[in-house]
C-alpha cells in the first residue's frame, strides 16, 4: 500500500515523540511491504516563530494532498501567558480541524493489566475499563463568534449547534457502539444549556435507527464524577466539542499516563493522529517523554486504513513492553527508558 | 441570636437532608440560647407541580426577607428526560441564585482522615487533601442568551463576563487564600475562550494587590486531570460557573462520598447554604440518603454570621461520627444508618 502521511509535529515534546512514531511506522512498511512518504510541515507556535502564522498556507495544503495526517502537540507557555496575544498556537490545530472537516475525535481509553497499580485511582475501580469517547471537533464554543469590547472589559464566547454537526458524530458513536457493548452515554448539560437540549432531543431520535444499542445520559458534571467513581460503566461516550476535551483529560488518569492515550480526529477530509498529551514543555529536548501514544496514535492511522494486522503488530508490541515494565520515567521512575529508546524496543517487538 | 432561615428543601431527597440540618441547628440554637426561625417554602419540581412556577413569588420574597437560605436539592428526571419542556426545577435555582445576586459559590473539599480508604483514589493520592473552589455562580454560560430557531435545528448559549463579575469573587478568592495556603489557581481555557483570556488578564491584575499570594493557572482540561493526579497541591481555586460546576463535581470524588460535601453561595443578597449532591432521586422517600453535606452547610450558614464556636462543634461531630464508623449507606455498606439516625448522632455529640 502506498500513502502520503503528512507529519505536523509541532511544539514542546512534539516532534520528539513525532519521531519515534515515524520509525514505528517505517518499521511496519518495511516489514510489509508498504511504500509510507512522509513529508513533515510546520504548525504551532514554531511555525509562528518561523512565518507569523500558526497554520501556514504551505502546510494546509500538504495536510489537504496527503492520505492522513500525523500530529504531534501544540502550545507555548509564552503564548498561554499571554492574554493579549493576537496569534496563538492552538489557532493553527483549531483550523486545521475546521479546514479538514474533522468533527470527530475518537479517544480510546483503556486500563492496561501490567499498569493497574500505576494510576491514583484504585486497581478494583479502574480494572476492566474500556471506553471510547466520540468528542464532537469542530463546533460548539471552540468556533462560536467570540467577541471583546473595545475597552477589553467584556468578552464573549458563543456556543452553536446545529442538528446536522450532532447527527454526523452521532451516527459514527452509535454504529461504533454495535461492534463494542452496545452502550452510548450521552453527556450533555440539558437543564442548563438550550444547546444540551438540542442534543439530547437530535441523539434520541436518531437512537431509534440504532435499537440494538441502548443510549442514557448524563449531565456532565455528575460524568465528571462517575468517571472516577465507576469508570467500567461507560462503552461509548458522546459528547460537544468542550465537554469531551474536560472529561476525556480526565480519563486519561485512568490508564496511569496520559502519555499513553491516543486519538483519531475524521471526517470529511484527510484525517487526523494525535497524542492526546500536549506540548509538555518542561520536558522538551530532554529525550524523556513518553513516545507511546504518539505511537498508538499511528496504530490508529494504519488501522482507519484497514491495516489491522499491522495496526496489531504495534498494540501488541506495547502490550508486551509494558508487561516487561519498559517504559519512560512517567511510568518507570526507577529505571526509566528515553523517548528513543522505547521507539527503539517498539519497533524491535515488530 | 436571632435569626430568619427561609428552609427550602426542594426536590428528592432535598426534604429528607433539610429535616436533620434544621434539626442539627434548632439544637444548636438550644444549646446556645439562639433564636432562630425556620419558615419553609417551595422551590424546584415540587413547586412547578404545585404552582406551575419553579421559584413562586412567594419564596422569593421569603429568602429576601431572611438572613440565609438553607437549600435542599432540585431536579426530576421527568424534566431531565424531556428537552421540550418549557417550564424546569432548575430555573427555580438559577433564577433565585441570579435574584439574591449570589455570585460565589464556595465549595470546600478535604479528604477525612477516617474516610480515606473510602475514595476510589489511592490513599497516598488524596491524603491531605484541603481545597476551596471559588466558583463563579452568576455569569457565564448558564446566564447568558439561549436561543432555538423556529425549526428547532439549530441552537446556542452565549458565554459572557464582564470584568465587575470577575473582580468581585476574585477578591472574595484572594482573601481566602491569605488566611490559608495563600495560592490562588485561576482554572480556565484562555488558549480557546476569549472569556477565559478576559478572566486570566483581570485577575492578574487584581493579584497584584494580593503581593502574599501566589497566583497560577491551568488549563480545565489539565485541570480536570491535575483533581485526580494530585489534589493536594490545590489550595484556592477560582474559576467561572461551568469550569467550577464540573470541576467541583468531580472533586467531590476525594472525599469518598458526594454526601459529605457542602457549599456557601454568597453575594450581595441573602446567602444561601445547600449541599453539593443532587436530588437523587433513586433514594428519595427511603431515608438513606447521606444527610451529612446538609448538616455541614447549616454550619457553614452559622460560620457567615460568626458563629464560630457553634459551626465547629458541628465540624466536630461530624468528625466523631465519621471515625467511630458511623454514616449511612455510602459510607458503610455494612451497617448503615439511616438518614435520621445520622441527625440524631450529631445532635447528641452537640
Ligand atoms: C490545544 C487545545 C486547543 C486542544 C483542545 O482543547 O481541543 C487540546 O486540549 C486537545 O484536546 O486537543
Ligand atoms: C442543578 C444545576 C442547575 C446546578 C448547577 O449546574 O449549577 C447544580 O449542578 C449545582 O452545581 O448546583
Amino acid at each position: 500500500m502506498k500513502m502520503k502521511i503528512a507529519v505536523l509535529s509541532g511544539d514542546g515534546i512534539g516532534p520528539e515523540v513525532t519521531k519515534e512514531s515515524v520509525k514505528v511506522l517505517q518499521s511496519i512498511a518495511d516489514a510489509f511491504g508498504h511504500d509510507f512518504q512522509f513529508k513533515e510541515a510546520l504548525v504551532g507556535a514554531i511555525a509562528i516563530d518561523q512565518t507569523g502564522n500558526p497554520l501556514p498556507e504551505e502546510t494546509l495544503v500538504l495536510c489537504k494532498n496527503s492520505d492522513a495526517v500525523l500530529f504531534g502537540a501544540i502550545g507555548d507557555p509564552k503564548y498561554d501567558n499571554n492574554p493579549d496575544a493576537k496569534v496563538r498556537p492552538e489557532q493553527g490545530l483549531l483550523k486545521l480541524r475546521k479546514e479538514l472537516g474533522l468533527f470527530a475525535n475518537i479517544r480510546p481509553i483503556t486500563a492496561y493489566d501490567s499498569l493497574l497499580e500505576k494510576s491514583p485511582l484504585k486497581k478494583e475501580i479502574i480494572q476492566g475499563t474500556d471506553m471510547v469517547i466520540y468528542r464532537e471537533l469542530t463546533g460548539g464554543i471552540y468556533f462560536g463568534e467570540k467577541q471583546l469590547n473595545e475597552e477589553g472589559t467584556v468578552a464573549s464566547d458563543l456556543c452553536e449547534y446545529a442538528q446536522y454537526e450532532i447527527e454526523r458524530i452521532a451516527h459514527l458513536a452509535f454504529k461504533a457502539a454495535q461492534q463494542r457493548r452496545k452502550k452510548v452515554t450521552l453527556v450533555d448539560k440539558a437543564n442548563v444549556l438550550e444547546t444540551s437540549r438540542l442534543w439530547r432531543r437530535v441523539v434520541t431520535s436518531l437512537a431509534k435507527e440504532y435499537p440494538d444499542v441502548t443510549l442514557d445520559f448524563l449531565f456532565v458534571d455528575n460524568a465528571a464524577m462517575q468517571m472516577i467513581l465507576n469508570p467500567s460503566q461507560f462503552d461509548v461516550i458522546l459528547t460537544e466539542n468542550m465537554f469531551g476535551d474536560i472529561i476525556s483529560d480526565e480519563g486519561s488518569v485512568i490508564g496511569g499516563s496520559i502519555g499513553l492515550l491516543a486519538s483519531a480526529s475524521v471526517g470529511k477530509g484527510t484525517a487526523l493522529f494525535e497524542p492526546i498529551h500536549g506540548s509538555y514543555p518542561q520536558a522538551t529536548g530532554k529525550n524523556i517523554a513518553n513516545p507511546v501514544a504518539s505511537i498508538l496514535s499511528a496504530a490508529m492511522l494504519l488501522e482507519q486504513f484497514s491495516l489491522h494486522e499491522e495496526a496489531r503488530l504495534i498494540y501488541k508490541a506495547v502490550e508486551t513492553m509494558l508487561n516487561e515494565n519498559i517504559g519512560t520515567i512517567d511510568l518507570n521512575k526507577d529505571n526509566p527508558s528515553s523517548t528513543s529508546e522505547i521507539g527503539d524496543v517498539i519497533v524491535k517487538l515488530i
